[in-house]
């Protein structure tokens, strides 16, 4: 099977001193990483979790995939953050460009979101798009307290037992959640709810290879089997803390880059489907680095989409950017620049090329524009988009991401800072329990 | 008419002496905006453009897109950059959120886009959704030779023709263009397709008012006039260099808050439907600014989803971001949060709100969480997502984007950055007219 590659050379030499500067760091942290003696190590799970995945839970998965799949022409995942990004970005590297604007057909059912939003217009004009369909509901969330999802789901699961009649809904709906304490866990065994757990040591940001990701990745109808395999070929990949562990130089690249003054890293891909592979990779990284006034800041772009947009920003803005490319070897169909006897377009001379043709020549003319513009450029090689390719790039980003936050210094499994707008929203709403901080939040805004 | 509301109280104290000492630069940027008499100023045909509209125009505009509506199930979008960012921005702001899942119905044609990347498995994946069905084509292009465009029109037009014959394929193609010159012109003129002009003196990231964004707005059903009328009360709104100037403000504001060290603006809604207003945005300020090695960063979030996501980093991270929020008023249809007997999920005390007053009270949990945080918010407030509301705003955004260049010293009306990548796709493509730079490149890529 092909690995993805890394390169590194069109960026190494805008931060050598810096990137021969880690060499230490870098060893230590991958280090850190497998022995666990680093800030945040009660949520390494994810770091074998591959390796010791259980073949009779995947098994289960493809079963409660199938059931799902069988019985609905919609399934809806409700779950925010870490608890959707992962299967979307997935499903969406897998899917037709244009799978929405086909209906649902037998066995194979649209996966939907919610949860993932406060958005009353989004609420209503999914539940009017439901509204006498065949739908399940995947709810994913630790807690079951979340606001997102947990209005969501309230909405959902009313209107699926309104529609399919509470035992009927009772085998429709599958929870993702702790594995004894919480409100979901508790409504689910109450309600006798099929459930999958999601381990204590697994962070939400690196929970797509678990239930979380791979049970809507199965509705979708695509190989978990396969996933999970390149992500398990990709931790044998980088189990060692030496110069052939890609996601070591990754890490140790990213960082040079930084501490060089490069202070944004844009996340660049030349086909649609990966676009939500960046929205998941800016959590996985934003969420992991960000803090304590500190780490790069994550952003993309889809090219040459944004080359008409952006494009003029990174040739020649400000110097304080590099890119992480990822370009795919091969296309899955083929389609030619069609002849035109009339040539008024004057692109004849691309006609019979494969359109990806074109595509990769745009793309290495940016790399030597944008490289050339001053931007450093790391490139990673996937070789198709597939199940196989996704489940090794899923895992380089993840250890890519522990390792780096280590060599940063920073704790990059925890997140204290997504709680400050909560609290100030429970006190907002006045929230039970929240009175002294309602009481707070009301002088200030006087 | 309600009109849009910009709020900088939250921002203005981080750089309060940074903004005193730009008062007669913002002033002085009006009138050059005015006047004509900053560099770029051939291109300043946008200023004026709502309140020089010729109803004649937008009537033939609402015909076409009414031929297009009866006679095609769907229409494609042919263009890239700012020939096709402004009417997705706000055909996905007008539209259900889920619009894409219903089939079209008649007279409610399906707008799609291409030309906008050069991915070969989207190509195909257009082609066979395509395939039998009724389509028609809006090509926007000033030269009618862009790669992207060139190679998607080819390909559609050969597969209208073959599917509906070439004399009505004719009358189902519209071509946005120049009005004499390039190729697109020709071909137009020699097919015989009817034709609309994009105006020499407005770029293509601010042609969204011109027939580039008001046809396929219009085929999407929406009201164009109510549009334009809401553009023209914000061109005047913002025709006097004084403190009522709400686009003055704002572009003196985030250049204040550029000198004070904030280097990445994010664009935030709390409303899935403006995500790709931050698309359009983001071309509109990036390729304006992003010049002589300075400029904002522009980013985007939507929230609360990504409070899930990059909210750790912005409220922990490097302390070098402020944020423009957009919140918009009141919410088109209504959504109550069910109440439930045993409340398992402990959310009883929402029971009974508007969906929406839990997303207010998110929004301004997170104000104040990001405001303490160390992040400046200028805020906007959008009466409703209507046309009236959209075509002020992106007349507001217009506007500020001229009069913040100026201030910042750029000319914002170039994009000399842009040909770069095209230059080496062409040498490497060898394109006929290329040779030298084809023998260059390649000794480059030995």
């Amino acid at each position: 099977m092909k690995t993805i590659e890394l390169d590194i050379q069109h960026a190494l030499y805008f931060a050598e001193k810096e990137y021969d500067g880690l060499k230490e760091a870098a060893v230590k942290a991958v280090t850190t990483v497998h022995d666990g003696s680093g800030p945040g190590s009660d949520f390494l799970g994810w770091v074998d979790l591959p390796s010791k995945t259980d073949e009779a839970l995947v098994d289960r998965i493809i079963a409660t995939a199938d059931r799902l799949r069988e019985r609905c022409d919609y399934v809806v995942c409700v779950g925010i953050g870490g608890s959707y990004l992962g299967a979307k970005a997935v499903t969406t590297a897998l899917q037709d460009n244009f799978a929405d604007f086909y209906l649902p057909r037998p066995k194979e059912p649209k996966l939907l979101y919610a949860g993932q939003n406060i958005s009353e217009e989004y609420t209503e004009e999914l539940c009017r798009l439901l509204k006498g369909k065949k739908f399940g509901i995947i709810v994913i969330s630790k807690s079951g307290t979340t606001t997102e999802p947990a209005i969501a789901f309230r909405v959902l699961k009313d209107l699926l037992e309104a529609q399919a009649g509470k035992e009927e809904a009772k085998d429709l709906i599958v929870a993702i959640t702790d594995a004894s304490k919480g409100a979901l866990r508790a409504m689910a065994d109450k309600e006798g709810y099929e459930t999958y757990v999601i381990p204590d040591n697994v962070g939400g940001r690196f929970s797509v290879l678990t239930p979380v990701g791979l049970l809507p990745i199965a509705v979708a109808g695509h190989d978990i089997k396969t996933l999970l395999l390149g992500a398990k070929d990709m931790e044998r990949a980088t189990a060692l803390p030496d110069e052939g562990n890609i996601a070591q130089t990754y890490a140790r690249m990213r960082n040079a880059l930084y501490q060089s003054g490069k202070k944004i890293e844009l996340l660049v891909n030349y086909n649609p489907k990966l676009h939500y592979i960046a929205e998941w990779w800016k959590q996985l990284y934003g969420e992991s680095e960000g803090k304590d006034g500190k780490g790069i800041f994550p952003a993309s772009v889809d090219l040459t989409t944004d080359l008409h947009s952006m494009g003029q920003w990174i040739q020649e803005g400000e110097r304080t950017i590099f890119e992480t490319v990822i370009s795919v070897k091969k296309p899955a169909v083929t389609h030619r620049v069609p002849q035109n006897a009339e040539n008024l377009d004057g692109i004849n001379y691309l006609a019979g090329k494969n359109i990806d043709e074109v595509n990769k020549m745009a793309e290495l003319g940016t790399l030597i524009a944008h490289e050339e513009g001053g931007v450093p450029v790391i490139r990673l090689e996937l070789p198709a988009i597939d199940e196989y390719s996704l489940g090794q790039l899923i895992y380089f980003f993840e250890k890519g991401c522990g390792i780096s936050g280590y060599i940063l210094g920073v704790n990059p499994f925890n997140q204290p800072g997504v709680e400050a707008y909560k609290k100030n929203m429970f006190a907002l709403l006045e929230k039970p329990g929240y009175e002294e901080a309602t009481k707070e939040i009301k002088k200030k805004l006087k």
